[in-house]
């Protein structure tokens, strides 16, 4: 959020970590102008609406997430140890957020579609888009394991993947409610259950 | 919503199915005392603000929802075939849900969760005893299956029971998401695999 940043970019920033920490409804174009240290006009010269700068803040937060997925997801090791590794990543971000800011807001597209899915078209489409692009991305590295002869060749990739993620945002969800990171430490043993 | 219950169960029908639908943020007073066809006036007389009402509302949920677990996990019947008519009762009630209305709105109580567990001291601890008791619930339907021979002795029933909650917290978000209850069909076989 640095003057160094152009507006846009400062918008966009403040807007994400508003967004996420409170959510849609209660989040007001002007507070995030002020938090951006914008004027109204400036806003609306790159952002339509609100809803037009939440599907750019989706946008943005996954393009910098799906980077990290892939660099924790590809290359060398076993494809599950590849796997552990992403979840391991995802409770690592909870823990961090928790030592930093004191609370966990969890996750920004999970918080999102509870708030939005039966609201709005448009940003349903979009988180339905992400979920989808996660699914496969984890369906591919259980593919891997399949190949590698960690997971037997009858394995319903694309359904376990989903299950893995139905898992992790329900854990999100209970870590955030109780503001405590120990569930997180069984995570990846519920999950390795699943896969089995 | 019928004339003949009195303004506050008015309110509180209207407040339930519209806080479950678009959250806590977006619904106001005003819409919440039109829908219940009652005024400003005689809203304040029961309830001191929304967060007042919602807090009711959570309340008078977790009652109606409470006698339904408990009808499930109770009586004859093998422990674990309880528990399946329990998450089998969760599955159905958003097939019906989206058969009447078109949509899936989920669960009140993660919906909340989500939006306001960061930001509302008192509500956040009306939920967290919500799932609290939902996880003794359960928890105890699993000691009921040790006990019988179902499971094995060293079970950890309580994170057991918290990681199933979790798949079904989990299962559902996704059911919403995507308006599609075909994910429901797997849920079973998962909270299995998580018990086993």
């Amino acid at each position: 959020m640095g003057r160094t940043s152009d507006a846009r970019e400062r918008i966009l920033d403040a807007a994400c970590g508003m967004i996420r920490d409170r959510g849609y409804s209660a989040v007001g174009v002007a507070e995030v102008c002020a938090a951006a240290d914008v004027r109204k006009g400036s806003f609306y010269h790159y952002f339509e609406s609100k809803q037009a700068l939440t599907r750019t803040v989706i946008e943005g937060h996954w393009a910098t997430e799906r980077a990290r997925w892939i660099a924790r997801l590809t290359g060398p090791g076993a494809p599950l140890d590849r796997l552990e590794a992403l979840f391991a990543m995802q409770a690592d971000d909870l823990r961090s957020e928790q030592a930093a800011g004191g609370a966990i807001n969890g996750c920004l597209f999970a918080n999102l579609s509870l708030e939005l899915s039966t609201r709005d078209p448009d940003i349903r489409a979009d988180l339905e888009a992400v979920f989808d692009e996660q699914t496969t991305l984890v369906a591919d590295v259980l593919d891997e394991a399949v190949a590698a002869g960690e997971l037997v060749p009858e394995t319903q990739v694309r359904d376990v993947a989903a299950a893995l993620l139905a898992q992790l945002e329900g854990v999100v969800l209970f870590a955030k409610l109780r503001n405590d990171t120990g569930s997180l430490d069984g995570l990846w043993d519920q999950l390795r259950r699943l896969i089995a």
